[in-house]
């Protein structure tokens, strides 16, 4: 069972039945009735020792900053801005020092981005890990699903791609200002942030959508970070926490080129046919597999 | 440093900026303003394995199903009731036969609470946990907290306490109906769930308030699996996922002796005098430590 046919079953299984209930598993967050002008959102990320980082290479603030920023990036994937969150903390012992780091680390993030902290919970743990669960909230005229992109909506990321586990995953301030300023100049069709690679992630806006799309390799932003492969390396590194979205074509030119200093990149399209496909400036395609290149023309 | 160094230290680094927040860090759930009716009640809470199970004794629904019912008992414990859950796993590998177990298991206990599990996560890790996130609301008038009781207020706890290992843990029902069944009669002036033992519990409810209490051993309601030493047994086991309650001694006639087949039992009262004390019937008292008994006269 991968990840794909286990969302399904938990779709299928995990109905809701609250009428406050908007949207359910299946986005960056959930959406729940809050008051007549505003959507609660509600999201949870973990980052788990040796899978997410490993404490060799990363120091316990970076790993705390980053449990946040991943949560905070999910609701910016939806319109929102974060307000609350809960930490549930695994560790072996309870080192104050390390504790203290840990939420030096989550203080950082909640200080810039204004949440508050208000609850958590510690546990002994063999593996080291830091669940975050975050809410949110947004003006319900400016909420953004990931599953309503529209054929021939014009494909846009934020930033640049490539290479983020080298620098990027511990100091990305996630596209809450960003998302805020594009939704006011043109509301996009559909947005998600980029945590899995762009394959993957512009793969499920597609799918959710029921769409594909074709993303033109020559005008991917790659971040000077990226791997010799660079094309690979936007697609597949992953942990670049960017905003992919898309715009109605004929309100496309409002999309600013930049944001303060984050460039806006037009990268391709959405299209009616169900493939996910990889266009070269030599007229040459290719599918994107979810790990891999599969060449078809 | 201890758990509750670790929450003071918490406290003071975690103050809260919005108005909306009403309990923050502190007590079984936050609490944040919803609407003119209602606040949202958040908490969070963890089964970790070789930490709260082996998984040579207990079956991967029971896990789902305990890890649920211990954050319902949370809501519960502020006189809420539960609404909505996101549900973090970690496992080794994405086993579609262990992920539904445990997802049966959490759905067993959303159908018996109405609750919708509206998002949630998965995560490779090396050591297995289920965390989950609840949200609830409660009406204003209703909310309890465990800072509240007064010198002289009556103890009550529901049900029985002791040995809550063998069986109960992975079976308890959360005190949802009782609690608020309890608040209908009459309103506690403070209350607090059973997860640590009542030594550890009693206690965090007392010094929240500024208090102490005097506990007599004679009344107190021992479950039939509790072990030889009974005392023992209910102060330190743990997991019992009762409600500890306070009420004013003037209203104390109105808590009901039974909520349907739970017992509700008066076991001592709140002093003035920070001490935590068990009185035994000869007059004998002895101060209660969190792990273990001090005697003193």
């Amino acid at each position: 069972m991968d990840e794909k046919q286990i969302i399904k079953w938990l779709i299928s299984h995990c109905v809701c039945k609250s009428k406050k209930v908007k949207i359910g598993i299946g986005d960056d967050a959930a959406v729940i009735h809050y008051n007549s002008n505003f959507y609660l959102l509600l999201t949870t990320d973990v980052v788990v020792e040796n899978v997410h980082f490993k404490t060799r290479y990363a120091t316990y603030r970076q790993v705390g900053r980053k449990a946040l920023a991943v949560n905070i990036s999910d609701i910016a994937a939806m319109g929102g801005r974060p307000l609350w969150a809960l930490v549930s903390l695994g560790m072996q012992e309870k080192k104050a020092n390390v504790y203290r780091e840990i939420y030096n680390g989550i203080l950082e993030m909640a200080e810039m981005f204004n949440i508050d902290i208000v609850g958590g919970n510690l546990s002994r743990s063999e593996t080291f890990f830091v669940d975050i669960f975050l809410l949110g909230i947004v003006e319900k005229e400016n909420l953004i699903l990931r599953s309503t992109a529209k054929p021939k909506d014009i494909i846009f990321v934020t930033g640049t791609l490539g290479g983020a586990q080298k620098n990027k995953q511990f100091r990305f301030i996630p596209r809450v200002k960003e998302a805020r300023e594009i939704i006011k100049r043109v509301k996009p069709s559909a947005m998600i942030d980029l945590s899995d690679g762009l394959a993957s992630d512009a793969r499920k806006l597609a799918e959710a959508s029921g769409c594909g799309f074709e993303i033109n390799a020559e005008k991917i932003p790659f971040s000077h970070d990226a791997n010799k492969n660079k094309i690979s390396s936007a697609f597949y590194d992953g942990e670049d926490y960017e905003l992919l979205f898309t715009v109605s074509p004929e309100f496309a030119s409002l999309v600013p080129g930049k944001i303060g200093d984050v460039p806006v990149t037009n990268i391709g399209r959405i299209t009616k046919q169900k493939k996910f496909v990889l266009k070269y400036p030599d007229g040459r395609k290719t599918t994107i597999g979810k790990e891999k290149f599969k060449h078809f023309s």
